[in-house]
C-alpha cells in the first residue's frame, strides 16, 4: 500500500510531537518539517543527526539555519508540493496565512486549536465526529483540554447519553521550558464560560456545557473536574469500567501513588516515553463521586501530547484511509502503542 | 455595659487574627493570648511592645520565652480563669486537650476547623446557623473554605432556595511564610467528596453537596467554583445584586484588574488592612454563568482571615450577646468595618 | 519650619510607598499623587477615602478616573507647580518625558532605578554618596538590589575598607499581585556582569565588583550572596556587630525561624507594618562565613519598600535639608521608625 | 571479556538511572534491581514488560509486589550473591544497613551522597580522584551538586591550578513528581558553609572552598555560581575552550535560547534522551566574567542524572577495569554517548 505523505509546518511543542507521531504510523510517511529559526527543537533535531528533513518557512532567512550548519532541504513551498497533507502547527494566526499555500497546490491541511474556526471546513475530534472529517480538505482540531475532555464525555455519551456538563479547568499556565509566559504565586480567573465548554457544544451540539477556567502556576498537565448529568443513571463502577476499556483513557489511583498531574508526568518519563509524553488522559478513581444522578470526576490532561492521536485520526479521515471512527482511531491507537 | 472577656490559646496564623478581631470589638475585651515558644508571631508581638499580654501554655517551658526577654503574664490556666470565653486556635488535636482546662473552670470555648467535630456541641456558622450556637458551651467553626462557601450558598438559599451544589476547590497549599509544607510545580488531587462539601451538608442538611479538591502551589487564597441548582430560577443580575448587598462578600471584576487571588491580596495590602488581610470573600462578576436553571461562579477565599468574622459571631451567640443571627453578624460587621 | 512640599508621579508599587513614606516625615508635606487610570492602587486609594489628593497625568483621559467617581484634584502639571520637588515613579522611560515638565517649572525631581542614568545629574545612595546629591536638581536612585547591597558594602567599607566583591543575586521575578510577568518552575540566568555590580562601581568607584543574576519564581524578596574582600581583616563577630548597629539592616537567625525571604515578609506583616512592608534589609547570621580574609554572607532585599528610605534621603540632600549623610539619613530613619 | 555483574538496591530516582546507565555499558551486565513496594518506578517497570529483573528488599513483604502481579526474581540477598558489585541507591541510612549484607558475601558496593561518609573507604569522584578508588571495596559518591561542581573546578585545576572558590548554590528543592517535600513561593537559606563546599575540600584538599546554599521552588536543575581564584590567570576564551572540550560539560548560550535550567530539561527531552535526562552539566557562556584574576560563571546541574557517569566510573575503579581516571572515564563516556 502506498503510504500517505505528511509534512509538518511549525516544529514547536506540538509540531515535534506530530512529526514523531506520524513517523510511528506504518501507513504514513513523514516527508519533513518546516520552521524558520534555530529554536531549541531545531537545534535538538540537528544534534540528533537530522532524523527528519528540515525545510525553511522563510527562504529569505535561510541563513538563520545554515549559519549554524543546519542542513535545509528546501522551502516550505517545496515541502508542500511533496506531501499529500500538511499538519500546520505554527503559531496562532500563521496557519491562516499558510492556508493559501496549501490551496495553491491543492493540498489538504490540518490546523491546531489556536487558529480561528473559520480556517477550516470542519472542527474535528477523532472519537466524537470522525465521520464529518471524511474527505474534508481543511480540518481544525480541538485544543488540548477540549480534546481530552471530549474523550471522557463522548465515552459516557455513547453508553448512557449525556444531557449536560459543568467543568472547572485547573489549567497549567506554561509548558516545561517556557520562558515567554508564566505565573508566579498566583491563580488567574478567566471570564466564563470557558471556550472549552463552548467548543464541546460545537462538536457535540446535543449537550449543554458550561465552565470556568483558572490558570495555575504549574507546567505538567491541566486537571479538569467535570460534573456530568447523564440521560440514564451510571454507577461509579460502570464509569470506571467504561474508562478502563477506553484506549485513550487511563484510570489511576491516588492510593497507587498517582497524587496529581506531576505524578503522571513522572510516570510517563519512567515508562521511557519519548520526551516523557503521555497520549492518554487519566481519571483518578478516588475522584469519582455521585450526587443524585450526576457524576463528578477529575481528569488529567497532558497538554503537550494529548492532541497527537486525534490529529492523526484527522489524517485518516481526511485521506479516507478508514471510513469510520472506530476503524480510524483503532489504527492510530495501534501504531501509537495505546492498549 | 460590661465587656465580654476573651482569651486566645494559640498565637499562630488564626490566633493572631482572632486577637486582632476581638480587640476591635467595642463590646469585648481581649484579656490575653497564650502560646509556648518564641515563634515569629510571638517575636513580632514582643518587637511591637506587647500590645497583648502573653501567657505560656507550657509553664514548665516558660524559659523558652523569658530567655529572650519576652514578658509572660502567667500560664494558660491563669488566662482561662480571667476570661468569659476562650478562642482555641492551637494546632489540630490540642484543642481537645485544652477543653479539659476550659471545663475545669466552667468556661466556654470556640474551636477551629482542624479539631474533630466531637470536641464541640455545635458546628457553627454565623450566617447559616447562628441560632443553634446561642448559649452553647463548646462551638466548632467551619474551616476557611467552608466558611466562605456557606456565605455564598446561604445568601442564595435565603433568596430562592438551594437544592444542590457541586464545588471544585482550587486550594492554596500553604500560607505566606510557611516552610513546613509546600508543593513545587504540582497539582495534587484529594479523594472525593471533599470534606468541605460534607461539612456544608452538616450545617445546611437540606442541601445536597459534593465536590473535588485540588491543591495548587500558591499562597494567596483559595478559589472555589460552585455550580448551584436553585429551587427557583435566579438571574446573573439578581445573583450579583444579592452578593453586592452582603457585608461579607465583595463583587469584583476582572476588567477592573482583579485577575485572580493574588490581586485580592495586593488590594487588601493597598487598602492598608493589617497584615494585608481581607475578611470578605470575593466573587468575580465575569465568572458567573447560567446553564439552564443552574448557576456557576468563582469565589476567592482569603484563607488567613476569612473565618475571623464568623468566630466573633460565635462569641456573640455563645454569650447570648445578640439573640438572632441578623443582629449578631451585624454587630461583628460593624466593629470589623465591613460595609 | 516650612515643610518641603512633595509630589509623586506614578502611583504604583513604588509610588504608593514613596507617598506613604513622605507622609510620615515631620518636615515634609505630601501634596498629592498623579496617575492615569483606575489601577488597583488608585481604586484602593478611592475606597480608603482619598487620604492623598489624586492628579491625572493625562488630562485628556480624566474620564478614566471620573467615570468611576474618583475625585481628581487637577493635572500632573498642576501638581508640579504646587510642589518643591517631585518623586517620579512612573514606568521606565516616562520619567525622561516628565522631566521636561519639571524643568519647565524649575522643579527638582528624583527618578527611580528603571530610568536611564542620563536622566539625572547624580546617581544617588543615601549612605554611600549623600554629599553628591546636595543641591542637585535631578537625582536617580539605585534600584532595589543595589540599594540594599550598598548598605551592607558601605557599612563594611567604612569600617575596614572594601577592595572587591562578587555577588550572586537570587532575584524574585515578580511582586505579589503581578500578572504581567512571571516564571513557572524555572530559573533564568542573565548575562553577566549584572547591572547591580556595575551600578555599585558607579556609586563606589574604588571597589571592584562583579556578579551574576538568576531569576527565581518567587515574589517576597530577593536574596543576594556577597563575597567581600576587605582591606583589613574583619571577623564574623565584628561584621555582625556592624550590621546590628546599622539602622537599615536587621540581623536575623535561621534558628529563630527566619528561614528565608518569605519569613521576612510574614514577620513584617505580623509587625503590623503597612502592606507588610519592610524598609530594612536582613542578613542571616548563620550565612556568614569566612574564607581566608574574604567574608561571605546572604542578604534579604524586600524589593517593594527597600528603596523608600534612600529616596527620602535624596529629598533631604537635594533640598539641602541636612548637609551631611549622617544627619540626613538619621532624620529619615527617625520618621520611618527605624531603630 | 567477562562482563562485570552489577545489581542496584533502591529503584528510585537515582536507582532507575543507575540501572539504565549500567545497561548501556558494553562491559557490564545489569543482573537486577531491588526494591520493596510497588512505587511508581516499579509500576512503570512492570508496565514496560520487566526489562530488568526485580528482587524484593523485604522478602517478608513480597506480597506488596506479587499482589499486583509484579514478578519477583528473588530477594535482595539473592541478588547480592549473583553480582560482582552493588549500587546502593536506597534512602539515606539504609545503605549502612545493607552494607552488612554486602560484607557477608564479600561484595563491593557503591553508596550515594545521602549516606554518611564513614559507610565507605573512599569518597569518590571519577575525574578528581579516580586512582583512590582503584580496588576499593566501599565507595561513596559525591552528591549531585558536588559532582557537577567538581567537574568544572577539576578542569580548571588541571589547566592552571585552583587556589580557592566561593560558590552560591541555587538549589531546586524537589524533583519532578515529588509530593513529599516542596516550597511554595519561598526561598530558603541554609546555614553556611554548604556541605558541597566542605565535600569539595575533602575530595580536593588543596583548594579552599566556601559557599552558601539557597533552596528555590523549582524542579529542573540546580544552578551554581562559582567564583574561582586560579593559580595562573585564565581568560574567558581559554575557560570556554576548556569546558567545550570536556565530555561531561556543555557550553550553552542564552542567545541560543538556553535561558535557564528549564531550557536544559526541555532540550534533553527534545533530544529524545530517556526520561529527559542530561548527564552533562552546562555552563552559560554569557555568565562567565572576570574580576582581576578571579573568574566567575554559572553552572546547570541536572540533579537526577548528573551523578550516573561518576557512579559508573566508580565501578571501573573498584573492579580495576581501567587503571587510570583518563581511561576509566573515557570508557564510561563512550557507552553513555557523551561527545
Amino acid at each position: 500500500m502506498k503510504k500517505i505523505k505528511v509534512g509538518v509546518a511549525g516544529y514547536g511543542t506540538i509540531g515535534q510531537r506530530l512529526a514523531d507521531g506520524v513517523a510511528l504510523q506504518g501507513d504514513m510517511e513523514l516527508v519533513g518539517v518546516a520552521d524558520v529559526a534555530p529554536t531549541l527543537p531545531v537545534q535538538a533535531l540537528f544534534e540528533s543527526g537530522m532524523p527528519y528533513d528540515l525545510y525553511t518557512a522563510m527562504p529569505e532567512k535561510i541563513n538563520l539555519l545554515t549559519d549554524k550548519g543546519i542542513p535545509v532541504s528546501g522551502s516550505l513551498e517545496d515541502l508542500v508540493q511533496k506531501v499529500d497533507i500538511m499538519f500546520d502547527a505554527t503559531n496562532a494566526g500563521i496557519g491562516a496565512v499558510n492556508k493559501k499555500l496549501y490551496e495553491k497546490y491543492n493540498k489538504k491541511a490540518i490546523f491546531q486549536g489556536g487558529e480561528k474556526n473559520d480556517v477550516a471546513d470542519i472542527f474535528f475530534h477523532g472519537y466524537a465526529n470522525y465521520e464529518k472529517g471524511i474527505g474534508a480538505n481543511f480540518l481544525k482540531l480541538t485544543s488540548c483540554n477540549t480534546t481530552g475532555l471530549i474523550r471522557a464525555i463522548d465515552a459516557i455519551d455513547r453508553e448512557v447519553g449525556v444531557v449536560k456538563t459543568a467543568i472547572t479547568i485547573i489549567r497549567r499556565v506554561a509548558d516545561p521550558g517556557d520562558y515567554h509566559r508564566g505565573l508566579t504565586n498566583a491563580l488567574q480567573v478567566e471570564p466564563a464560560p470557558s471556550h472549552q465548554a463552548l467548543d464541546l457544544m460545537t462538536i457535540m451540539p446535543h449537550i449543554e456545557a458550561t465552565g470556568i477556567l483558572v490558570h495555575t502556576p504549574v507546567t505538567h498537565g491541566h486537571i479538569i473536574t467535570a460534573l456530568v448529568t447523564p440521560k440514564e443513571d451510571i454507577s461509579k463502577e460502570e464509569l470506571l469500567d467504561l474508562f478502563e476499556k477506553h484506549p485513550r483513557i487511563r484510570v489511576v489511583r491516588i492510593a497507587d501513588g498517582f497524587l496529581g498531574n506531576a505524578s503522571m508526568f513522572k510516570y510517563a518519563r519512567d515508562l521511557g516515553h519519548k520526551r516523557g509524553d503521555m497520549y492518554e488522559i487519566a481519571v483518578w478513581e478516588e475522584s469519582i463521586v455521585k450526587s443524585g444522578r450526576d457524576i463528578m470526576f477529575a481528569i488529567n490532561i497532558p497538554q503537550e501530547a494529548v492532541v497527537i492521536p486525534e490529529n492523526i485520526d484527522a489524517i485518516r479521515a481526511a485521506m479516507k484511509m478508514q471510513m469510520t471512527g472506530a476503524e480510524g482511531t483503532a489504527e492510530t491507537n495501534k501504531y501509537l502503542g495505546m492498549k
